[in-house]
């Protein structure tokens, strides 16, 4: 499949590097054609690898990865325009604020009453975003068989069960199992799961380890 | 020990209950001291129950637990007052803001760059607030081993280790085991604890089921 990611921070490079494995062509966009992160992601990858403009990917993107800061997704997504009418976008980014010091909060218009992922839909009607992977470190994203035999918790939000199933396809190829793929309704839950960003952080300033997630017991 | 619960809600009279059952002397405290629901539950119990105001449990107790709902915490221990001094107050209570529908939200003043844990030790600044037990079904804060053996995560939060110890002993008593109790630091972490009710409110819309917890692995 020929997916965009929006994004060439340590996120966009490890979903990047993980899709071309699976056999996906990839294009990394930023803001220039000729930034320097998408110009070492392509010179690491002989075959599947492209970079251009946020632009010139979500033309080519049959799916859009959203792995831009949070403070810049909007902004960066506006770039692009009309080319997201009727696609995918996973937006895995959290709106954190980093203005108050560390640990971040969240950003104020974009929590609570409101999220990243219902600011994206809402702003571009015409495409379909899907929430999903954003509670957990990158790594694990991409490869959750990593610890407790794959066996923790995804969460996925959107307004179109279709669309959904489509991305639960490709997670299952980064090898989430269904049984751990929770649905939690519409692009308004995504207020939920991008709020789990605050726990996150301190259970990884607690532990010093970023390799974990949680896991629903009941 | 001689312990009080502000709030005669289901969470404060199902911990009242658990701890009367662990051999405990309660004292449910409300607004009036003829206040039904704490009327009701003294008399279920023929020994070591007791009722009355707000102000009066708190000068019964040792430890005193808030169990108010999270928008009228601040006034009600307000009524308390000077009897808040020297004490240990374990906060269970979430910031929750029905204003805008359901499920709640949480409220805007109470969030973020701040929580209900950390506006209650503001506020009373010779207490020593514990937060902990917010982020699952009472049901569950009390017994643990419910589900999963007991092995799922309870957080706690405060300014004082000593007075945390003092803590994990009662968690302990409840079923508790220290390996599942994680300590996030000073009671600024309650911004994250309280945080996790946005999730854990749409896993329960989700699922239907409010007897589950989350597990860490890593």
């Amino acid at each position: 499949m020929k997916i965009a990611i929006l994004g060439t921070g340590t996120v966009g490079v490890t979903i990047g590097s993980r899709l071309i494995e699976l056999g996906h062509s990839v294009m990394m966009g930023s803001r220039t054609a000729n930034n320097e992160k998408a110009q070492t992601f392509v010179s690491k990858h002989t075959n599947n690898a492209l970079s251009g403009t946020f632009e010139q990917s979500a033309k080519f993107g049959e799916i859009i990865i959203n792995a831009t800061k949070g403070e810049n997704s909007i902004e960066a997504l506006k770039l692009v325009g009309k080319n997201l009418d009727n696609k995918i976008i996973i937006d895995v980014s959290n709106p954190l604020d980093f203005s108050n010091g560390m640990p971040p909060c969240l950003i104020p218009h974009l929590s609570n009453t409101n999220s990243l992922g219902e600011e994206i839909q809402k702003t571009f009607p015409l495409s379909k975003v899907v929430k999903t992977l954003n509670t957990m470190w990158c790594g694990l994203m991409v490869n959750p068989i990593m610890i407790n035999n794959g066996n923790h918790i995804n969460f996925i939000c959107g307004n179109d069960l279709e669309v959904k199933d489509k991305v639960k396809l490709l997670l299952n190829e980064f090898g989430w199992k269904n049984e751990n793929i929770l649905d939690l309704g519409d692009i308004t839950s995504a207020r939920a799961t991008e709020s789990v960003l605050p726990i996150w952080l301190r259970v990884y300033g607690a532990t010093k380890n970023g390799a974990f997630n949680f896991k629903i017991v009941s």
